[in-house]
């Protein structure tokens, strides 16, 4: 069996396959053999390894040096990756220099390289999530600015309820998303942590060095030193997890959307099809949605890797068994689906063709009840909001039996006639005369993202 | 079938009644009641409403006026709570001033009411569950400070490994506790927002009123304005949501540290017991770790929350079907059960005994393992690394397997002898001489959460 | 605080109320009590308490008799509710006959009496979820058999993709419902199995008699008796709870259909509408597919309760700290969610609507792309499926882009018109014509679900 | 990027390689191409298509004819990798022969194809996780028979409860790990159905024929024919999935257990240790219960893994658009977990060492407190169960105070002594002698596996 062969078929429609390479074996391996040479260079500086170890350390700490599965096998049987990897590693620095090979992992336990690593790794790849929500969130604000105007049916329980244009719509994309982000790179921020605690936490192997190296050590990876090794606390991780979660679900809510904007019988939004774009192995006509599928796939698969995560948390005193482990694979799955996904949206948002012909003629065709709420509210100030919404919702239910269209439905009541003149009617059924306070939502949103960058 | 059928046996023991209670019939129904006066108050405010209208329907607004099991009954009809609601505060508001009633709700949709009152409602209890993480924080505090100089085994992979104390141990506690609700706040107070878009989102009914009263109206409430109405876009309280379930994390980390704790072979703590307190039915002797158990069954519970609460999060264009609905018992829950969990906690840790001496004795019956370490890194400055670990790991198995302490199988291995002597082998075995830079850890722990109160 | 205070103002729409009154105190009380009664009898009949103790247990096994918040508030401090349940019984008994209340509770352990009682509680309980099943597979049953031959476009990635009819699709829900009450019914009777182990689950405290008496027990419940207790083993209750959850996959997948095709913009179908059933607080026309958004509800809830369920399998020992209270709430939840779910789509199933008018129309409005495919297939004999596919593929979008018909577009290529004359291509690009072997897949589900009943 | 980038370096640890290998590109690549080789052989058979069609088409049906990441890299972008799969494999058969070449992927869809594939590869890994949870279940059996006599202390919520063998805890984790192993061929023998039916799920492109090439392809796969296709009802899959879970749920029940009795302080069992097997890196002594925590991991994921499942089932009409695609990857990650998981308890449940002696000492550490309930049942006879309760446990408590035995405490007590002789106390507290029906539990386990083999 090749090292090769976990590979999935879909995983480049799926994940995002350059944050797949982060996480893959030669990756990994390098991650962990960064920590291990910035530990010795961390140590030397403060001396408590010689200074001329360093070099033969940092020559072999170069992945490519290492069979990549052989180390996986033997970690089969250590337990974890670190310990077939600092017997190789001490291997390779003592054909170098014997010397220098006894300072490798000074101090070190299993845990403090393999979490570090993990921290580089996130740093080396969430930001690439972050990129692509930042993509999406700048393509979903030029849609809101570019169809302010393009009135559309606003839509509850899918069903078309009052006007609304699809900025208003882009505009609320625009702003979860710009949240969204936003959370990320906080949560990013405060899990870059230096974990260096020894084998218990205590450092002790380092005698009275502890502080200075594990300082040393941070300066080094440009991380952070946290009060306390965190070897069984994972809320960090964990908070990161969930804005990863909160992220993919605002990344689902508009891919909900736009797949539901292009159904054949909407037809409002379009996807970018280049040539096959979505197309079907047996039906020519087909165009699907595909951004916007893997957009929803991302947000399916997302809150069970979080609800994973949270499980994990439960971790036995100074080391856990088990709940560690579940995190090995489960937060690289999580950042892979969420860059795939992140990427998605953003490919769907800037690609997004949108039909403002259809949005009118889709209010057009349902024959003025996205207005009559208007009409209601005109009514009600002469007979009050409860009697004046139920003359109107029997007009309405008449209109859509005899096939009318509202106004002349409306035109019927007399409580109505008595009341609203069919001017002030005619007006009030104007979709785009009841778009309230449409326009300021859209431009305070835009100022938001516009000022946050 | 009376309003009570729902009350669960276990509900005092696993979630925090107080808290039920703010979620419950009554409490919910006084909320939604709430907004309704605040949206006229405010609305008269603007000159929207006349004001004579108020007094009439802040008299009507006033749960106990109505038939709460009623309501809900109507509620399984109409699709939420706030329809019939409305239709028998109308009626109410009615009797008083008919000329009132027209204005109750104006404007507004039956989401805006349900999601601003479910802030109201988050803002009062979510505290709750932050004021037991506050509790067990300090209680955690406490014990750090206390039994800073308790030598205890370090427990990696539930096996012995090098010593820590039992300071350490709690410290690392503390500090998790400390930054969990610290993100609770900051969560809280990002989902303490305004929902106020009416039928879609644009406020068309106040024609060009709408954020003049969406000011007023969050002024009343004490909540912020969104840029823009936020139906559909639920990331605000999936992040509130997540911040309970990464406390629960830790909370379930805790727990599970005390019941292991409190094992019957290891017996280094006890959950305090009042009279029959975590007694059983049929053994007389037994004294169950009561608090940690709840502890465990809310950290148990809240992921698969969370991850219902992320997965609800794709609600369709402006107002959900069934993403919506998902969130209206699942966010009740994840707040009670939290609070549950965390009060249980705090209890536990209020009411934590130790026992120092029992975690020296459980030192003193490995035979020295746990220091075995320090020996190998003192041997490490003459032999490398790689060979003292290989060295000394063969005399702990010797010991383990021919009934010796580990300085006696160290003694029979010349390599050993060669390099050290007796005595700095004794030292070296020493639990309390082997804790690095522990007590620097917990000083730092306990002067940041001093530092934050 | 009263004992009421649970109940949720959308507790009649979500969730089964029926159901949940089956969970809520005085019943679980009362289930609790009757297997306290049971085991009095089968001990008498086997002789290991005395006859005579039999007559007070029963009298005292009400649940009426005692005060149901006052048992819930010391649990609290106990740790389970059966503890001060049996103190309260016993004291009871005492009243009527001092020497029967010796005999309270004989042999057993709190866990026995609350996992036999969950037994019983749940065979009165997931019975009505498997009903309203049955409710929903006949009335789908019923459609599918009604509009068998109702042409409509089948729709794939919410495209017009090839033509099916409205029976195909109720056939496909019909057929998947049938499976899912089967399950149900499987894995409940796979659960009914008596819990009787006593502290440890050797029924050492029944000294030599354990056996007869669980036999008699079993048969004096109606329960399985197990090969050996299952305290700590729950793969049972796991599985029934999968069951309720693949159900609500089933019951959510026919509900997003039916929200689905109520789309204004879709209309083949519409839930019954009572008098305001459905309505909206402020937009007159409204009328929301309730049914559906509760069916929607249940299925986005029962995943995470399901891995919740499954988290809380990892029980210690012979008695779990923490997974074994994580199930205490969350089982009953589970059915009472899935009560809800079932009931609504049967509800939605036997009061839709269907409109083969509106179903016709949607088709003929995308011009035949529908049908594509059956030209390319005819086309495909002559010129092979890839090219065959290329070419229909290009007319289709010739059609969209130029607003031909797809007949008029296939019209102007030579390709086609050399291998197909204009009538085959009319009649392969008539929809009721293209349903290859509808009827037949229609009729295989009614047979199978009349014959299973 | 190489096709062999998201090789992980642990995935030989916790998940099954083999099983990977068969999810992973070429292995999947070849399912897919069995299926339309498959297809072209029984359309053949019936008629359909020219016989010599098949032989250049099964000639060509070889996965290492392709470039797989190239396929890969062309699915990203048409939506799902059987397009151009099928592009790639008439390419293929047109280099043979041309006209073959058109009848490649004859009347069926992409779904078709994936789908059955899917099947395919299930079966052919998911028997690898029951083959070893059969091990596993032989394993227990064994232990079960050979420490049927170890007498040990039960233990509930972590505390020592009465006394117990090690055979009742092996019997109880057989008996459970056969049932799980029982559900999962039933739920594989559900799952194993053919998919066929073309665009919509009609079979319409193969006329009349449709229902005889679905049989003749079945026939030649070796599935069941369902009696309707199941392209957007997933519940099949999802039963699955939940036996899958379910099996790991017993799994890591298992696995905490043993790491619980591995504990240094409790040191029942051992796992056995290769060299090095479980070492630390920095660790001299430490010993890891390495295949424990591989359990516990794979139980810790699969939760979340089947609830991703049930979320997805919500597919729509004919073809979903993003839970579809969410089974992709999660129904493999849920196999390799799960056979990761069966092998880590088999090996473990194969190599375990029990340590009867320490569970002798455990006992009698804790002074006799595991037989109190023997005395208190005895003093019951006498004085009841509810008075003898609480003398007995008031014993309890000043022996664990005062430092006595259980029996030197019971001796101060008039009550018990006015009852009991001394005899009978000691008679009473040996652990041996309190066993119940310890015994014939264990016997009916091994009866039970040993008839189903």
């Amino acid at each position: 069996m090749s090292s090769g062969s976990s590979f999935r078929l879909h995983s480049r429609l799926l994940v995002d396959p350059d944050v797949t390479e982060r996480f893959a074996g030669p990756a990994h391996l390098q991650a962990l053999l960064d920590v291990e040479a910035a530990l010795a260079t961390a140590e030397a500086t403060v001396g408590v390894i010689p200074a001329q170890s360093v070099g033969p350390i940092e020559a072999a700490a170069r992945a490519e040096l290492y069979d990549v599965p052989e180390i996986a096998r033997e970690a089969a049987n250590d337990g974890n990756v670190v310990i077939p990897l600092v017997r190789h590693l001490t291997a390779a620095v003592a054909t170098r220099d014997p010397d220098a090979a006894r300072y490798v992992h000074w101090g070190a336990t299993s845990q403090d390289i393999l979490d570090t690593a993990l921290v580089l790794q996130l740093r080396s790849t969430v930001p690439t999530v972050a990129h692509h929500l930042r993509r999406a969130t700048r393509a979903a604000r030029e849609q809101a600015h570019r169809h302010a105007d393009a009135t559309m049916a606003g839509r509850t329980w899918l069903q078309q309820a009052t006007p609304i244009t699809f900025g208003l719509k882009a505009a609320g994309w625009a702003d979860a998303l710009h949240r969204t982000s936003g959370w990320l790179d906080t949560m990013l921020q405060g899990a870059s942590v230096l974990q260096f605690g020894g084998a218990a936490g205590t450092l002790a192997s380092l005698g009275s060095h502890g502080l200075e190296v594990a300082d040393a050590l941070a300066v080094q990876l440009g991380l952070t030193v946290p009060p306390i090794p965190w070897h069984t606390h994972r809320d960090r991780l964990a908070q990161l997890g969930c804005a990863l979660g909160v992220a993919m679900g605002t990344v689902g809510k508009i891919g909900r959307d736009i797949s539901l904007l292009a159904q054949t019988e909407v037809g409002e939004v379009t996807e970018l099809s280049g040539p096959s774009r979505g197309g079907s192995s047996t039906m020519p006509h087909k165009r699907n949605p595909v951004s916007a599928s893997v957009a929803l796939a991302a947000a399916g698969r997302t809150p069970g890797l979080v609800a994973t995560l949270l499980g994990a948390m439960l971790q036995e005193h100074e080391r856990g068994v088990g709940g560690w482990q579940v995190e090995w694979d489960t937060l690289p799955d999580l950042v892979q689906v969420s860059a795939g996904g992140a990427r998605a949206i953003a490919d769907a948002l800037e690609g997004l063709t949108v039909h403002p012909d259809r949005m009118g003629s889709n209010l057009d065709a349902s024959g003025g009840v996205t207005t009559a709420e208007s009409v209601a509210m005109a009514l009600a100030e002469s007979v009050g909001k409860h009697d004046a919404h139920d003359i109107v919702a029997t007009a309405c239910r008449q209109a859509q039996e005899e096939g009318l269209t509202v106004a002349e439905a409306l035109a019927k009541h007399s409580t109505i006639t008595r009341h609203l003149d069919p001017a002030t009617i005619a007006d009030r059924l104007s979709p785009a005369g009841y778009l309230g306070v449409t326009h300021e939502f859209i431009a305070r949103v835009l100022s938001r993202v516009d000022r946050d960058g």
